[in-house]
């Protein structure tokens, strides 16, 4: 039974769901295909999370291992392939809540790092979970920084061993997952030592615990990190090592080799692990930040419409809350990204692609843009997409604060994605770095990626819009953005030059402009977001309303941008504080236009009941009663406590004769 | 052994710690006061927070429950008073994790709103627990608007009794505190109707559990609503009602009476009511919210003097992550802010004392002010605090993510703040409604409250900064601010008329414009907190280097507001673009004055170590040492898990003849 406060919703639909869903997807076919896993997951029992809510991290954790265990039986039946779509359709169907994700990395790392003959060696009974990998990278007192890793790997010419050790606690391995208390090996990364010299940073697989009885290996010391915001079913781990020695033969040595004698070889170029790094930062991007945002925006806009709140008008029933201005603008704007970052994501997938092409010619020319992009979207989305979600979640007022909600997982997720694979405002600075010399490079003539070419153009001027209408237009609105990146990117060049030449040190002059250099970066990253998404709607098929309704949402993003960041466009003049009105009134008026089919909009994003595991957002509406059924499940409920026998009894009985 | 890294920041500090925090405190005398009782908690094992991060929702609570028996009988053998200063020290000391809060607004309302009769009846028993009581106001379907509450009480004439009923299953009492599993009674809200009539929203007293045995009475329904963001310790509870009876004595029955024949008598004036909404606000701002933010400012600062990451400087050892200019423009605002909303909270209470003198002479002329006030304050402190503890958070990389960092559970409990005691959305449109009343009648020369005499004063112009020193200023930025929260208030109150005027209903005029309306009374609030800053450091003792620190902070707090929120101070050219890049200047300047000082800012918090319960923030900064610690009690360590016999164990063994 619908909730009628929903089903109203979606009867006045101006576009077609389906359609939309097959364009998100790329294609009927995919939709059909992903539909097919999602529901293979969600009907076999031991995928379940219907208790995910009331479970202690000891229970989270042993569930995501019986899953592991399960899902790669259950591939093999089903045929699904490791490296195909499937994957990313069973990985959005198990919300991620499955062990041995970094024991995916072990395998990668192995397979890109490793010599043909270790690659034969390892990666069979890995991939059989013969073992059980973790990736050793991130220490206590290092993350970002990987030079400055202080675990030591010595070479003993005399046994052909490495002797690999922890000198001091902050050298101590933290944080890699599967760690804790699944791993057998890892992956540890090192400062290579050979005859007392230092040759930097390199990989070792080293056996942690015993393939026999799981005990700890001699000379290892190994934990679980305990509990975090989230990721309650990761063992993230700790390793501490003294003198544990491995063979020669254990150094990862496709990129180079240590020989018997002792002698550094370097075979190759190791750009290509630059290239992993950015494959990584792209696929999350994709499977775990926009996913939850727009699982987040299908929950606070279903709710949204069965809740109701005060009156609009005196006299009538009480408002749906979506009917309010304010809540419209917290929630609608984050509708629109989760479209526009759902688009750049196919965006920088078709980057990623091209250039691998290019790489697998031997040709590296591609990899600095790739790498500024990959690194500055990472920031700017998992950024832009964590305040999103916090913000769906605050609109849900009290019920989205309640686990049972789903918000409250999806955000303290989706936070963790700021700071792992590069701590954002460093990869901003890279980003701002790249962006700095193809600005140079532009202004002295020299030949800059495509996509950065824009920077040359940039000169003095103002905005053209004359009316509110006008700021409909993707032109206008575009070229706001790209000359407010341009602008700052140019400015803080200059401020960087000025400073340099006053006689401040190189690195502090940088130093000094790394705020503004930020800020750079995601003008840039924001520039071009609303430029592709602005495309992206051209190219869409005029039929099925579907791209008006997505030129409505480009709309909605890009004056959203420009009315909460309105200082940097107003800075120069190139928008007037009259434009800025009409921005502010075409940017309301879309709030009201949009609201009308926000319901099929979350729809279209096409995400099962199980998979949002939230009693405000199923489809049905049925908000009250399924929090009320859900939380008569909770062990609050279902088990007694102590208290009342130990503490309240003997106080209440006093009342008894007075009561 | 205090870690030298952070050792060196205190021996440059360049004000005297003790000064400061008495200043904070209030008095040299009252920081003793707040330390003996600080110290009297932390001593007694019962009050122990040491596992906290470990605990299940049922060990919360009954730790919970545990502490506020204890507490009971430890103010008593202390001499401790609920309604003195020792309670405001209780509660810091305790952050808060205790059960029974609601049990004390419980309390609270029937001495506000009982009659005589009910207080000698209710209260002694109550204050000894002999009772529990809890405050059953929220429903599944109503929050903020209670005038939509659907709990009903219909008075039987027959019988002398109400009759209470859940009608449907969104009128279910929820959220309320201490009903989850600890309340033998609560206040519940419901429309009075008597032979058919309604006569709106009344409280009864209704026991929900035996005395005797703690079963459920005939008729009630009630439990745990489940797990929530945090708050663990507390027993968020539902309620239902089914033909439950109540003596007609059960009505609170200070301002209103049913008589035996049915008749209704309203009794003097409700508006105190209002007055004790405003008492809880107010006493949250600085209880949980600025006091959360002061614990997660100092955790991160500490934390970012110890941590080093990559080089400013090539050849240099690491650098501490605080002298980055991006981890500085991260952290430092917030302190600002700490101290800034610190410094409101006493301006406000101040207010309310003045307000409650008023009151008791039967003069209610302040409470609209008051109201607003207390409604935008509330909603202002608690969404910038809320952000603040996060951007500490995520400033904290990877090992603030990790709960013993004590800044999860920080911050997932400061942004319940922005739910609770009225969502922040609406109270700002009160205020709005407020400032946009008062703005008409200064315009009319009718008399307005001394706060808000500045809206009558607005007049176009332009900042007269010449240079970036001129914006150190307070005169300056002041006035900046005063300029803003004019435009605002008034461009939004035109556009309102406007829309009146072209025919728009009232109704639907006021909607669309609710979105600029809150920007506006946030612009106000803001003014008033930057001008009450200012001239609280105006004030201090120019010695011991106290004033010359808080000048350097208020700047700071100042000029981050313009630098983050420009496009308001650049819209009409107050501030041009020229400029805003003097603000900018002098902005980042500060940044690397205060740094020097952010240790010794933070000491002067003065809270203990067990206060923090923070590995990273503790106060020798022995982050690393006190992480690994901690991690190792966690009981993913101390408890075996089945993962491994169950699922590891076969797949394992498959590869020892292979390794």
């Amino acid at each position: 039974r619908v909730n009628p406060d929903i089903a109203s919703e979606r009867q006045t639909a101006s576009f077609c769901v389906e359609t939309l869903t097959a364009v998100l997807d790329g294609g009927v076919e995919r939709t059909r295909s992903r539909r097919a896993v999602v529901e293979a997951i969600e009907s076999d029992p031991v995928f379940s999370r219907e208790n995910q809510y009331f479970q202690s991290q000891n229970e989270r954790y042993e569930a995501a291992v019986r899953k592991a265990v399960h899902l790669q039986k259950k591939m093999r039946e089903m045929g699904w392939s490791e490296d195909g779509p499937e994957y990313k359709y069973i990985y959005r169907a198990l919300a991620g809540d499955v062990a041995f994700l970094l024991h995916r990395i072990f395998v990668r790392s192995i397979s890109m790092l490793g010599s043909d003959k270790q690659v034969a060696k390892w990666i069979p009974l890995a991939t059989q979970y013969q073992l059980i990998g973790s990736y050793g990278q991130t220490e206590l007192g290092h993350g970002t920084y990987l030079q400055g890793l202080e675990t030591t790997a010595v070479f003993d010419v005399t046994t052909q061993e490495f002797i690999l050790n922890t000198p001091k606690i902050s050298a101590m391995k933290w944080w890699p997952g599967d760690m804790g208390r699944s791993a057998t090996h890892t992956v540890a990364f090192a400062q290579l030592y050979i005859h007392g010299q230092c040759y930097g940073v390199h990989p070792f697989i080293v056996q942690i615990r015993s393939l026999r009885d799981h005990s700890l290996c001699p000379g290892v010391t190994a934990g679980d990190i305990g509990p975090k915001m989230s990721f309650e079913h990761t063992d993230n781990g700790y390793l501490l090592l003294q003198n544990v020695r491995v063979p020669r033969e254990n150094m990862l040595s496709k990129f180079c080799e240590v020989q018997p004698d002792g002698t550094y070889v370097r075979l190759g170029s190791q750009q290509i692990n630059y290239f992993t790094m950015t494959a990584v930062r792209i696929s999350l991007i994709s499977d775990e930040v926009i996913i939850p945002l727009m699982k987040a925006c299908t929950i606070a806009v279903r709710y949204s419409v069965v809740r109701r709140q005060s009156k609009l008008k005196p006299g009538e029933e009480e408002a749906k809350i979506l009917d309010y201005q304010t809540q419209q603008e917290k929630l609608l704007p984050q509708l629109a990204a989760a479209y526009a970052f759902h688009f750049i994501s196919d965006y920088l997938q078709e980057l990623f692609d091209k250039s691998y092409t290019e790489i697998q010619r031997k040709n590296f020319n591609t990899l600095p843009e790739l790498h500024a992009f990959s690194s500055g979207f990472k920031a700017l989305v998992t950024q832009y997409c964590t305040s999103a979600v916090e913000i769906c979640l605050r609109a849900c007022g009290g019920h989205g604060y309640s686990l049972l909600s789903g918000l409250p997982s999806l955000y303290t997720k989706i936070l963790a994605s700021c700071i792992y694979e590069g701590e954002n405002t460093i990869l901003l600075l890279q980003t701002a770095r790249f962006l700095t010399k193809c600005f140079s490079a532009a202004h002295a003539g020299q030949p800059v990626p495509p996509s950065v070419m824009y920077l040359a153009a940039g000169k003095p001027g103002t905005c053209p819009a004359r009316n509110k209408l006008d700021f409909l237009r993707p032109d206008i609105y575009t070229e706001a953005y790209q000359h407010t990146a341009v602008r700052l990117i140019s400015s803080t060049a200059a401020k960087l030059q000025d400073l340099i030449q006053s006689g401040v040190q190189e690195h502090d002059a940088w130093n000094q402009c790394t705020v503004q250099l930020a800020q750079a970066a995601k003008a840039h990253c924001h520039y071009i977001t609303v430029k592709n998404f602005a495309e992206t709607v051209e190219k869409l098929e005029t039929k099925a309303g579907i791209q008006k309704i997505m030129k409505h949402l480009c709309d909605l993003f890009a004056l959203h941008g420009i009315f909460s960041n309105s200082g940097v466009f107003l800075h120069d003049g190139y928008i007037s504080g009259a434009q800025m009105d009409m921005v502010t009134a075409s940017y309301l008026d879309l709030l009201a236009i949009v609201r009308k089919d926000a319901v099929p909009l979350v729809d279209a994003f096409d995400f099962t009941d199980k998979s949002l595991n939230s009693a405000l957002g199923s489809y049905d509406g049925q908000v009250y009663q399924r929090l009320y059924e859900w939380a008569q499940k909770s062990p609050t409920n279902t088990q007694m406590s102590p208290a009342y026998e130990r503490y309240l009894k003997p106080l209440l009985h006093n009342s008894l004769s007075k009561l």
